[in-house]
């Protein structure tokens, strides 16, 4: 079966937020070759309000990984206004998956699971799946977690 | 008009730091094709001497952002021994700013503008912005500002 | 001397650990073209324990770089398994190294020389050792250091 993001999204019953403003000196998106780079995003709500606190002492996993979830949904408001049509995506390259966390929470992958189960959704498991790291760090604006991804688009 | 970064670096007065050398096992820059891959650089400053300190307890935003445009500056410089010309960058495409930051700061992105502006500068708008996260991590020899980018060269 | 990774696996002696199985919604490996990129890998060893704890408190200088290396011991194995014959490796390209550590520590780049060296060793100074950064961050399972990467291969 050919994947179909774009009528995947809809039969989910999915609404994508607002493409995030940046907030600093960078591109959200940018195409080189076939490659197409994405700027960490954070887990902006429809509302345009942004989930924050950290992962371990402020939200708990199930928490955390809704964000991660969230992060997944702005970052494709971002390449949909980029390149218009997610149908123009191949797959997912690369996946830097940032949790805002306490010293001692230790399960960063469950929770950047959030962002990846929402790909595979869309892209099917073998488009939708790419390598991945899951780590700790501390995040802008107390945001409870940052992706940058890199996604190979359709020559 | 078209962008000059070695003229512009004269017209703006600015000195580039010595190339610094690594302290560790890796090259400070490899190519791959077009792709120019650089390695996470420190504040050099133009005495050899680094920026140290935690952003938001030993050293302001102020001097967190100013860092940051020093941690260009050294990677320009190591850029430049690599290529001979900075004219040959086409332009950049990721950036990966991590500051040495204490819990509770959340101003990354303000920080590595610093880097970023001095790019934008040399290059120009469309050239010198491209994807960042900017995030805050724990650094080696206490730095205050580390960045990794990745440039696209012209043919 | 041409280099012969495998070959020099047998002369040292060196035994792979069994490929680590995703512990999240990932692949270990993915190529796109000649690039061949590998999610962020923990210190597994042979009896397929991984090596856990912050460097800097729980374990010293010496045990983090021995963890580094055991890192690139297991991606190694993990790409193994996807392309089945190491030689096929052209050079290694991109290296991002997370260490485990406690605030205060801030030796990371001797850290991740563990697994730099053994790249080294295998793959020779010209194409064995790559751009870099290594800093610290809080990792998934307490493991002590992550390393994901990126290779080119033969054409």
């Amino acid at each position: 079966m050919k994947y179909n993001p774009e009528l995947r999204i809809k039969e989910l019953g999915i609404i994508l937020p607002a493409a995030p403003k940046p907030v600093g000196v960078y591109k959200p998106v940018l195409i080189v070759d076939n490659l197409l780079y994405v700027s960490g995003h954070g887990p902006f709500k429809s509302d345009g309000t942004l989930i924050t606190g950290r992962v371990g002492a402020d939200l708990d996993l199930e928490e955390g990984k809704l964000a991660a979830r969230q992060v997944g949904l702005a970052m494709l408001a971002s390449i949909k206004v980029h390149i218009g049509d997610l149908n123009k995506i191949k797959r997912i390259i690369k996946v830097l998956g940032m949790v805002n966390s306490v010293p001692g929470f230790d399960k960063h992958p469950a929770v950047i699971n959030g962002f990846s189960e929402l790909m595979a959704e869309l892209f099917g498991d073998e488009n939708g799946i790419g390598v991945r790291s899951a780590v700790g760090m501390m995040l802008p604006s107390n945001i409870a977690v940052e992706v940058e991804a890199v996604f190979e688009l359709n020559h």
